[in-house]
């Protein structure tokens, strides 16, 4: 079924009653640089979440994960340059005093406030810069790209999208913004993204069709293989369109869940396209696996192979790296019968080189956007992974980060 | 039990009855670089080994756990400059065509003699070329240097060692080659390694052993977590030492595995610090882990941080970064008590930032041998793992391989 989705802009305050705001409060070294920003609906959403496995979590995940218990929210407030992670009870204190500013600003429960840190582990937040900050944040429904660029650390860019589609004849939209760069393996979730939707969608299937997109997209980008101690992504639906809540029986929830999968796959994509350092980006299409979870390990394993990053590098087709990542991936395969295409050029043919012509081996290199496409011809096992490049651009970003 | 093992020269030749020699027989581009080496003993030796666990293993990979299956071998032949992987039956037949050559020219059996290639992967050996080399090598009992420069690739310089220690008041030697440099993170043994004793052993106890020395010493080392699909280790025993054959009844079986644990070591710890671009070794020394198989998690976890080897290589102690490896490794901790120590400073202490002085962190950082100490407070589990910095010189090695 095809969907038809317009692209809009305003990102995460395009859908109606989304405001959001950002200021300068002095957490970054540079004080003229917006490193604090709040996103606020005009009405209590329901609300999901997916967040990092780590065992060293940082603190504002954890009163994002208690906050969430009831499945409501109504904003999130969002700090650059600190990321309040190894900052034992002072910090968790402080995680929960973010919240709190938030909900006296607005007027509301601070239960329905989330919040997140990005930046240096190991430093306690300057809590009274971000208090003051809260009071000068003013929130427009013109917000959301400024918001987009507040939650930046080492991004070249920010990475935002809003679609435009209709549900039971009525106008909804469906927003977001993430933020990358380092430090990109997410498992269960991001780093940092915020979706929003005006639609009205039941808690339950919200949660599930939020984990499943992430699990598809987000879960599916590699830059470094560094699980972050702050992945959190959290979707707000506040209803304002007016449809019949979503759930898995609404003649129309294809519709929003492939709108969903389109906004988080566009900013996966956009996050390992600007992975620190890269040049280029690469996707790696899995078919053949003898299931899914085996085409998810061979495709993963490829975008995260250092050698084969820096091969992609140098545009060099050095495809016995891709051979050797396969090999590591633990998935099953019949080293005498799998097949690897370089863009439109058959490069191994059952396992052993094809006869290719090594110019346009080295051609379907030289773009900024490689595609590698891998039948393992064991069953109908399928997956992508999305991937970037190593190069110098990623040492120099990370030798003398705290500097 | 302290025990005296005296350093000699000669490696992998030093032990009673090791002969080794090389060629350039072109396998290489430049054509005066030595490619071909074969080590072999004049006896019949007890033999065993431990190979990659990749799904696409190399040919020689496959002969050599086929010719190993009696237990006994005899010699070995090593190229450099092609894997002879990914190369489907040809290269399967050329892995044989190598061992019948020098089993002809030793005039001993086919099966007692093995064989391993590395460099690029899918490409056909020139099986002509090492027909030819195999008659052109001349076997000597000073022979050992050489042979562990002939099996280099990307390495800056040889890792070799051989010791010297006495069993029932007889002389005994231990020698060991190996070669590594980039693709390492080896699992269940490490790039190609070769040791020889003139112990007499039984075969069993050999295998345990030097599973057991792999598993403490090869598999703990990381360059980029790439797991290469030929990784060899082979110990080969002549027993023309004369003693009683060891196991683990005899009672200066603890002298000989002490010596292997020390070789093996001692190889793995100049793999890490020639690791491709590397400038700076780390030792990574996990306690108080809930147990072993959770140390080795998190010492590994931290050895395999891209953001941390770039911290490393800057000298930056940006601990945030052990922190969250730790917190990805999978390892139980509890956040808000554990320790880290870089050098003798203690830079975290229950879970956060503890008071150090920054110019003694960057001290701690400066050297060519960084050591950091963790401290789980949860158990009885301990690991060392080793690994290198990561620096442009990696990526320079790796962009353009294969032109």
């Amino acid at each position: 079924m095809a969907h038809i989705f317009r692209e809009i802009d305003n990102c995460v305050t395009a859908p109606q009653g989304f405001r959001a705001g950002v200021t300068a409060c002095g957490i970054k070294s540079d004080a003229t640089i917006k490193d604090l920003a709040i996103l606020a609906s005009d009405v209590p959403c329901v609300a999901a979440g997916t967040f990092t496995t780590s065992t060293t979590k940082a603190a504002p995940v954890i009163v994002c994960q208690e906050h969430l218990r009831g499945g409501r929210a109504q904003a999130v407030i969002v700090n650059s340059g600190n990321a309040n992670c190894a900052t034992g009870d002072p910090g968790l204190l402080n995680a929960y005093r973010m919240t709190e500013f938030v909900a006296a600003r607005l007027g509301i429960e601070n239960e329905l406030v989330l919040c997140s840190s990005t930046g240096i582990i190991g430093r306690q937040l300057p809590i009274e810069k971000i208090e003051a900050g809260v009071e000068a944040i003013e929130l427009s429904t013109d917000g959301g790209n400024a918001f987009s660029e507040a939650i930046l650390t080492t991004d070249t860019r920010p990475k935002r999208i809003a679609l435009e589609f209709e549900i039971e004849g009525r106008t909804v939209r469906l927003g977001g913004v993430t933020k990358g760069a380092g430090m990109i393996y997410p498992n269960m979730a991001t780093m940092l993204c915020y979706l929003t939707t005006d639609a009205a969608v039941e808690h339950r299937w919200l949660e599930a069709e939020l984990q499943a997109a992430v699990a598809a997209t987000f879960n599916m980008i590699a830059v470094d293989g560094d699980m972050s101690t702050n992945d959190t992504c959290i979707l707000f639906a506040n209803g304002l369109a007016g449809n019949t809540p979503l759930n898995a029986q609404h003649p129309e929830a294809e519709t929003f869940r492939a709108a969903l999968r389109h906004v988080t796959q566009y900013l996966a994509i956009e996050m390992a396209r600007d992975g620190e350092g890269a040049t280029k980006l690469m996707t790696v299409c899995v078919t053949g696996a003898r299931h899914k979870t085996d085409a998810i390990k061979a495709a993963r394993s490829v975008t995260l192979s250092p050698l084969w990053q820096c091969a992609l590098a140098g545009g060099d087709p050095n495809w016995g790296r891709i051979v050797a990542a396969l090999g590591a991936s633990g998935c099953q395969l019949d080293a005498n019968n799998f097949d690897i295409f370089i863009g439109d050029v058959h490069i191994v043919q059952q396992g052993m080189a094809a006869q290719y012509n090594q110019d346009d081996a080295r051609a379907a290199m030289a773009g900024n956007e490689v595609a590698i496409s891998i039948d393992l011809h064991l069953g109908n096992g399928t997956a992508t992974a999305w991937g970037c490049d190593l190069t110098h651009g990623y040492i120099d970003e990370n030798t003398l980060y705290t500097r």
